[in-house]
């Protein structure tokens, strides 16, 4: 792998289908991207029906042009291979490759993304086109890298994956004994006697076993990550070292165990799609870079958000210009080297043609239009912004906060306490604690570094290895802070749920025990006896060996621990066995934080609506302010706005629904005028 | 194609199914039409397994002796081909012709409507059954026509279907070139190579192709007209001229092109299921009346209501007696020759045998019965309304709506803007507004003559072919006032966005570019500067060329315009961007009408709960009069109530809940008495 | 078939799954068995994978030595035939014997339940695994019965049902004429001809036939009895003669005919969950308890409870260990022997390692297992309790309930006047009346004898046979009080509703005629002129003989019969044709009870939150007093507690939550002091 990815200047542009468009809408775009100063395009996504039209029989004579006229313009360029939507012909030659359902449905082209990911004709032609662009392709000035294949994500449950299934289980478990162990399927009568008779989940007469659950998430992640290397294997052996990428998705498409992923590219990059037009749009951008920045491990790039729609129970709603300039930016700040979009022009027909575009409907002369053409002026003047610290994190972050598709895996399984939670929205809630408090967060794999964090949250981590715990207890007593929340640590990798006490994993550490989880029923809340309200999940614990920092006072549990706090070496390890509520968790994290002396990047900002995030450079810091308050707020520092060009020694004013970039020394304060 | 359908006297009765009875209940049956002076039957809809209850072997001798019982009583009939539900021995024999799912299920018997339409097998078999059904019977002296099938509607995506939807594509088309244009396919790789490739829509990973899905909606219509039109072909064939229908349905089972089936009918019929019992329930009377008898083109067939009942949420909700009554000249006074029920008598076993009857589960001692009863003299009193005027319309209205089956079936594609507009539904609110009115409309086809109204509404018609754009053009240089709505004229008949500004079909006629479609939040409203009252739809909108009726005044589009006005030749084309809502749509088209100096039948009516509409006659016009309100209202005019015989020169009282039915010299005025 | 079931003490345990865990923990369970005076627990239920791990391969030496263990601890056990749940292998070698969905997907394992209940393989496998059961197994001495399959009803839509629907169906009807009349296989040319034509039901195009649905629903049923009895007439060939049983399910899984299958048991068993953690919960499990007791004449085993928790919404909440006491009180003083719980020891993996158990998680030291001991501790001191009376019933009851399976699948058909209500929901609604006035109730065996009841009830007892009929008739004439809801006796057992009035079946007993259902819109109720307030349903009706006990008193219907009484011999028939609200139904049910003499056990207890349920012994009453109310009451009788040892003569104080078991001579008297 290459160094950590930096362009030299920060990107803008999207994707962009010339295979939709006609030679001349071709110049004319090549001429609206300079006017907007854009300087990348993703290119190939869905071409592959057009690079081969028939399988064997390539055409690429139009994409040589659309790269001269991109050369020709200086405009760089992501080369995508297009293997996410197979043809036509390709259902029609090769069935066996379609994906099946776990009803035993086979699914077909008139969509996209048609294709079993296990099969080796689909494996074999998706190399074969691979190599053809890596060695066509490879050597071209503007490349900027390669983007393999499009949100992966197509489970397949048939024959092919089937198969490929119980060659990972084989490896993973070596005997069928080990595997009936591991599913404990002594429960409900499935004990396998060999191999061959496990199969992926099919439709069944009642719930799945869990465990097998889990393995075929992990499987079909491993599965398309070798497909994955095999592209980047051709890409390489045709001798091209562009860095190699490919787009995770989120919020709720989650299909990869997105760490060891970043192990095979050189940069992570990130289709964003927002799920509200409210106030929480902007924390759900924090979120997304947040993790996106952890799991790249440094820069990334943003590779897709939607330049004017947000799309809300089958709405499309307003994205306004500034609100778009105000995410571009929080998407930088927290380390993106991008603001790309999915896409350049809007398309016409087709299934998409009502989905957001820098080049919308209306042309040139749009509100939209005019919007990314100022994005394009504010993103030359933060070119600095893309130079990368010497040494340290682009973003100083003291909070971390676990992650692992493990934990949302295992969410999914039937038939826990409660059906109620769900990873993505605890995790996502804890952040916005975080966010609104204005501190700064990373996302953490687990058994990584983390000494630097001050703090440690475990939201919702429901399976942990016996590497993990003891990672988290060195943690604690090398002094770290750690906080475990409700739906942690109670079973295995496995699944296996440990027993003796709840939370099990995490028992001594925690210096409590549970005896019966109690999920609150719909609606009901309870307070604490320090003030914080809970919903959905309670616990009957006892504090065997901590300090009790709140209790119930509510029936059965009046008087019993609800949140607790043991010391351990030179650390503290807390346990919440209760649900916050949002505005409980905001003010326990905060305290919490602020007990450690943990504050935001810019003190008194978050309450006004001013959004502060500092993003090291080389030599020098980037305060991103993006204000999304309706007052006008005036920042103090010793510095100078990149976007205005105006000096904030003896303040600056930003108004509401205004953006800066403060210039300053690394490590300059920054102050709040009143 | 005959004459307009005239009976010479309005037909009552409903489906009889003579095979699920005794021949003792066959001559009750005959004793109990002629004592309620019902005079038309409908008979075989689903007669099939009865006809020939093997393949091949045919039994007509029980039919035989009905028609002769209802010759010998006077009785009249409609005689149905079987088609629509194929006997088991069918599904046996023929498994290639039922049809198939998206998910690859194939259908089979045990319900009704198993067949696959394009299966040879399937329209092998319909073919023999009409041929030998007009030959037996197409000369019958009470034959008042042929029912051809039922309720046509059952969608096919086997291989039967594929195979003759690549047909139907290739004469569209003529090349594969052709359709990947027409369909985009260069969106997501979907580039066919040939005609083989192509499919009707099936199970796939995510979003279908908008173009192929309403194609195959098109295609699926087309193709099941020519299987009505074989079938009308063997009728002809075998010597008969009877009339020709089939039953169109309504609310929400669209599957037929209305207009180009009525080129293959004498007649349009109608089978008409209420939604509601709340007061609406009348203005959807009035909807299909008013959408049969445009369709039809004059005179049309009310083939099937519920007698006693309407389906609401599971529940069969009352329909009183009274009414029902009122319901039944609702849809008479719009044009309808009939009214006839589904059924004449009520099942005691198989799916429907809690559908409402005319004969019901109670028998002749019951209040349902008395009011068919009842029904019966006053349609008796009414003969005379069943002749037809020597020229020009059964109902005279102003206001034309356009309405295309495309527009409906457009709406249903996926990833519009919002998915919240259903087209039937904009329809009937923009219908409800001039039914609340009191004013008459009609349907009007595209491209047919619109000389005659003063007004022209679209409403949400999405695409809009280049003809149909010169049409529009050409109405309102001509004088015509053209109002079009938000979600109209958006795309061109292959849904292809129209770039430029929005609506791109109708920009320059209308004088406007719209920026942004931006649908409002859910239970958002705003409010537009004229105190129209806004929800779901707006839109960012420059009047280029159009004066500005009414502007937005909330968040981003204060100031903007909502609504506009352009003035070309001798008409207007006025674009309302911000869907109303019911009451805004009330007002406000109420108030356009009034500009334009239409008004409505009988001033004041509406407002108290009367319910006025003028039928054109021979030589004389019948003003009907239904009064769904609670207070007694008087009516003068120079005529006679059929119903009462009462003079009502000096004033006709019309009680809460009764009818009238005034027999007038042409164009008489009537008008309300305070 | 043996006697009542009388094992001599009252069963505590519950399912144990031994192939779970280790030689050592097997240990300890049987030790902590012990501690908590354990004498039961369920062995085998889903053994089978372990039991034969291939196919033929017996492998039995582990579950001798378990069951060495139980008996050296005097330790019984229900030996469970592993039939629900074939292993892996027997989906390969058997693909024929899964399961077939309506829409033709083969299911297959990976959970539990897949099997065809009609293939051979799966039969003979069956048969072959219970006859080695009976054999090796069926004289041991701890083995207190024979606990067949698991929870049966599993429902198969294949070829092997097609077969065996087929058969059952010629049995039946004899001939095809026969069927197509009796499923009225007329309307929509459904008829059939010849019996090779017939299918289970599968997806189809519109709604299915009732008359084939319900037909289906009892084919199920007595196909999986016929696999029952195979497998005790295995376990009797064998030589055992220990009891049989089998679990039957409640509140929503209602796939047998329950009295019919009680004649091939030697006693019911039920596994009964709860659907609401709320106070209905304790009516719930009297509701469970008077089902179980009625269908197995007498005794019971309540072989399946939840330890701790209630599924609610996909929560689990919390039943607290008191809770728990008082329910397993709740069903033995309404005859059951046992308090049996699924399951022993919480698994830690598989579907259901978060469904409750007597030792949970936590293990030993834990709120659940102290209230297992204590529950121990009680159910000793009640031995008493499990030796029945000479004669006469367990729990004298003067009101029955009619129940059959077939009033609840002819709720599922489709289309009746009203989808929105159950069988499963009406039949609580009623017995939930009777629970809350204190009043005790059995559930009635259609044409059992009924003399002993004062008070008969049918709700919505939608068909009802001729002999039926003919017994609800004799018994009023006897001098029996008849109480028939709406939605009662319209139809046959064929599901024809019965012309010329409604109730057509009942129309002369009742004296009353219906001419329309008239269900209410969604949250409109109306009120009667006695006060009453009725839903949802409501008629329109006449009394042609009978007295009108209370009038509609709304639009339409008012002053119109409601609720009437006829005169009958010595009895009395009473008709509602309202729904009442659950209140009205308390306050009418109870005062109907009042006017009969029929009164609470205890009067004023249950208005106090005490239940008090008297269970007849051998020369003794026991009078369980279970209080969940929030304070003291104080109960004065001629007798002593059994569970605290307190006499009671001058009044015993039973606390909020509390329990008491009174042993009394036979008949006296208690009483409620003030």
């Amino acid at each position: 792998m290459s160094g950590p990815f930096a362009p030299g200047r920060l990107l803008l542009g999207g994707d962009w289908s010339p295979e939709q468009w006609d030679p001349a809408t071709w110049d004319e775009d090549v001429e609206l991207l300079r006017e907007v100063r854009a300087n990348t395009v993703s290119l190939g996504i869905f071409s592959w029906s057009t690079l081969e039209p028939e399988e064997g029989r390539f055409e690429t004579a139009w994409l040589d042009e659309v790269l001269d006229r991109l050369d020709g313009a200086g405009i760089g360029y992501f080369l995508s291979t297009p293997t996410a939507s197979p043809p036509p012909w390709f259902s029609l030659a090769h069935p066996d490759a379609l994906p099946v359902r776990p009803d035993g449905v086979r699914l077909t082209h008139g969509s996209r993304d048609t294709y079993a990911v296990s099969a080796p004709a689909y494996r074999e032609a998706s190399r074969r086109i691979a190599r053809l662009l890596g060695e066509r392709y490879g050597d071209r000035p503007g490349l900027r890298g390669w983007h393999l294949h499009n949100e992966y994500g197509t489970l397949d449950h048939g024959p092919h994956a089937a198969r490929a299934f119980r060659a990972w289980l084989r490896a993973r478990y070596g005997t069928i004994e080990a595997l009936n162990r591991a599913w404990c399927t002594a429960f409900w009568s499935q004990g396998y006697s060999s191999f061959a008779e496990v199969e992926p989940p099919r439709a069944t007469q009642y719930l799945p076993n869990p465990s097998q659950a889990i393995d075929f998430r992990r499987f079909s992640s491993d599965e398309m990550r070798a497909a994955l290397r095999e592209q980047r294997e051709e890409i390489r052996a045709a001798g091209s070292q562009a860095p190699v990428t490919t787009n995770y998705m989120l919020p709720t498409w989650n299909h990869l165990e997105q760490w060891s992923w970043a192990d095979e590219l050189d940069v992570v990059s990130l289709d964003h799609y927002l799920d509200t037009a409210g106030p929480d749009a902007e924390a759900h951008v924090a979120y997304g870079s947040d993790l996106a920045r952890s799991w790249s491990g440094g820069p990334w790039v943003l590779m897709e958000q939607n330049a004017t729609g947000i799309k809300v129970d089958g709405r499309t709603l307003a994205k306004s210009p500034e609100r778009m300039l105000r995410h571009s930016l929080g998407y930088i700040a927290r380390g993106s080297q991008s603001s790309l979009f999915f896409q350049w022009r809007q398309s016409t027909g087709g299934a998409e043609q009502w989905h957001g575009a820098l080049v919308p409907h209306a042309g040139r002369d749009s509100r939209a239009f005019r919007g990314v053409r100022r994005l394009g002026e504010v993103l030359e003047s933060l070119a600095p912004v893309a130079a990368l610290p010497e040494e340290g994190p682009l973003v100083e972050a003291e909070v971390g906060l676990l992650w692992h598709a493990d934990g949302w895996w295992a969410l999914e399984t039937p038939d826990l306490p409660s059906a109620q939670l769900r990873y993505g929205e605890e995790q996502r809630a804890t952040h916005r604690s975080f966010h609104r408090a204005g501190i700064p967060t990373d996302f953490v794999r687990p058994l990584a570094d983390v000494s630097r964090y001050r703090l440690l949250v475990l939201t919702c981590q429901y399976p942990l290895s016996d590497a993990e715990v003891t990672w988290l207890e060195e943690y604690v007593e090398g002094g770290g802070h750690l906080v475990v929340t409700y739906l942690s640590g109670l079973a295995d990798e496995h699944l296996h749920v440990a027993t003796g006490g709840y939370p099990g994993r995490l028992r001594e550490l925690l210096g409590v025990r549970g005896e019966e989880i109690l999920p609150l029923p719909a609606r009901e809340v309870v307070t604490l006896d320090d003030g914080t309200v809970a919903e959905e999940w309670t616990e009957l614990l006892a504090a065997t060996d901590a300090e009790v920092l709140a209790r119930y006072t509510h029936a059965d549990l009046a008087g019993l621990p609800a949140i607790t706090r043991a010391r351990r070496g030179a650390g503290t390890a807390t346990y919440v066995s209760a649900r916050w509520t949002q505005e409980s968790r905001d003010t326990w994290l905060r305290a919490a934080a602020q007990e450690l002396g943990i504050g935001p990047t810019l003190p008194g900002a978050a309450e006004r609506g001013l959004e502060a995030v500092r993003r090291r450079g080389h030599g020098v810091d980037h305060l991103f302010l993006l204000h999304h308050g309706d007052r006008t707020v005036r920042v103090q520092a010793e510095g100078t706005d990149l976007v205005s060009g105006a000096a904030a020694a003896q303040g600056l004013a930003v108004p509401a629904g205004g953006v800066a970039v403060l210039s300053l020394p690394p490590g300059t304060a920054a102050r709040l005028l009143p």
